[in-house]
């Protein structure tokens, strides 16, 4: 009846939280000594190889954020349902972070913080309006369609494209490999929020940037990935920013994480870089939402946001 | 049946706009010749003294933005109604404003930009959530309650403060002098959105600072103003913020505009500063509107945001 911790870092925080709100179970961790069938459940982000195997009573894996990928390459994953975690308070994050750096651009922030770092008042006649700003999400599931919802009440001209085909009342949704050039033409700002599958791998690149709208009011379209570094060929994006098929980009995530010192992203005066921060899972919620997981199947009730291995999220 | 233009800058495209908005009228502007009796609307934004004298036939006064502060100390100021332009355009931007605003604060932004800036990579462990930010809006009228409103939807705790009593529902309305107090002690962000007047001049100084939330998630009370520069004393703001009584401001107006070069605001590394351009009504719909109104008007119908003469708003 024990839950194992798979984490590389900060354990004893995890072991204090499951402790807290699975009063009664052992918590073991990696590294220590306990009896490998006596496991039920792993709570993990990123094991080792080698971690979760030898667990003949495992009955599911939960990930310790909203992404699977750092579960899904896993050799040998064990054969239980993969549970994420779908916390309101991490989608309310991303939608912060959707909205302010929608809005930073729609107000052109920057060129005014340059302004007052040379104490010059700016003038700044006709603006455009946010409904004149047509910003794209490509994803929209849970966490596109709360950006999405929060965008259009700030007055964004917004529209989605999902994998497979939705219906989602206030929004236009592209849908399928069809619908993903005519969505891309009509974006002038676009969100990934897609998961990171062998399928979107590598998918934020020149070809697509060159597909995305060129006659909007922001003088160029721009990127925001805060989804999975994964997603994005940085150099394709260097290339386009310089070549001025992108305008800016703001990027929450790298294809290597700490993003190096030496990576040309830091200094591009389009960039904006944040430390992979736009969303982060608030701990004490996580732990929570996995102890209710835990309750809920232990009384006879299926677990929610199970992963679907074929699609891969 | 003329319309005066009675503005210190850019006179022709306002005279273009009302032509275009007003086929068939004469629209006239100040220096040139026209008959004064002809006048029936003066469209004005800081008229000089005298400008507005002399109008025997005049049946209104309109406002080119949506205060009238600026109307409000001319020295025999005509006996009719003075018309404010309330346009969704400004209300819409000065929400995006103070979402925009309290999002950077929410999110520390400043800290990572400065992290990009020395190419750190910042840890960001324990954000507070916006359910933990008490945002206190005071002036409650059609600006604030819109911005009430996105604020809340981005999940910010927000009150409302009114000078007389209201009722709107979802958000909690202190009003009057005696709660105003109660409303600034469960403040940590407050926006000042009342208009300018006597009562309010200079409202936003020492004494109020000291009133405001001191022990919440942000690191002491933040000041939001993109109301009127005359509402605040800059001396007070610098003051407060170098001993602590206030964390950060962020302002869109001044005591004198443009602020001039050598104001201590401008380099304050905790100020941040913006051009009057909150909320920047945008010409071709204010003239709309204005055009609007006299139509409404000589159709019979009452003109719309009539100044109370007595409030001075």
């Amino acid at each position: 009846m024990s839950l194992l911790v798979a984490v590389t870092w900060e354990t004893q925080p995890w072991v204090d939280r499951f402790t807290r709100h699975l009063p009664g179970r052992e918590i073991v961790v990696l590294g220590e000594e306990f009896d490998r069938a006596s496991i039920r459940y792993v709570a993990t982000w990123g094991p080792k190889p080698g971690s979760l195997d030898g667990l003949p009573n495992l009955e599911a894996v939960f990930s310790l954020g909203a992404g699977v990928d750092h579960l899904m390459g896993y050799p040998g994953l064990p054969d239980v349902p993969i549970v994420r975690v779908a916390q309101d308070d991490l989608t309310h994050r991303m939608s912060e972070y959707m909205v302010m750096h929608c809005l930073l651009y729609l107000r052109d922030h920057a060129r005014f913080a340059a302004a007052q770092r040379t104490k010059r008042w700016e003038e700044d006649r006709s603006p455009p309006i946010a409904g004149d700003v047509r910003v794209g999400i490509m994803g929209f599931g849970v966490l596109g369609q709360d950006a999405a919802f929060k965008l259009k009440m700030m007055g964004f001209n917004v529209a989605g494209w999902s994998r497979t085909p939705k219906s989602v009342e206030g929004f236009k949704v592209y849908s399928g490999e069809n619908e993903f050039d005519a969505f891309l033409a009509r974006t002038d700002i676009l969100i990934a929020l897609v998961p990171l599958t062998p399928d979107t791998r590598g998918i934020l690149n020149r070809s697509l940037f060159r597909k995305l709208a060129r006659d909007g009011r922001l003088g160029g379209p721009i990127l925001i990935n805060a989804g999975r570094g994964g997603l994005q060929v940085e150099s394709d994006i260097l290339a386009c920013l310089d070549d001025g098929t992108l305008k800016a980009a703001t990027l929450d995530v790298f294809e290597k994480e700490p993003l190096p010192e030496n990576s040309p992203l830091w200094e591009h005066p389009r960039v904006t870089i944040t430390p992979h921060n736009a969303a982060v899972s608030e701990p004490e919620a996580t732990a929570r939402y996995i102890a209710d997981q835990i309750r809920r199947y232990e009384a006879g009730e299926p677990f929610q946001n199970v992963v679907d291995r074929t699609r891969g999220y």
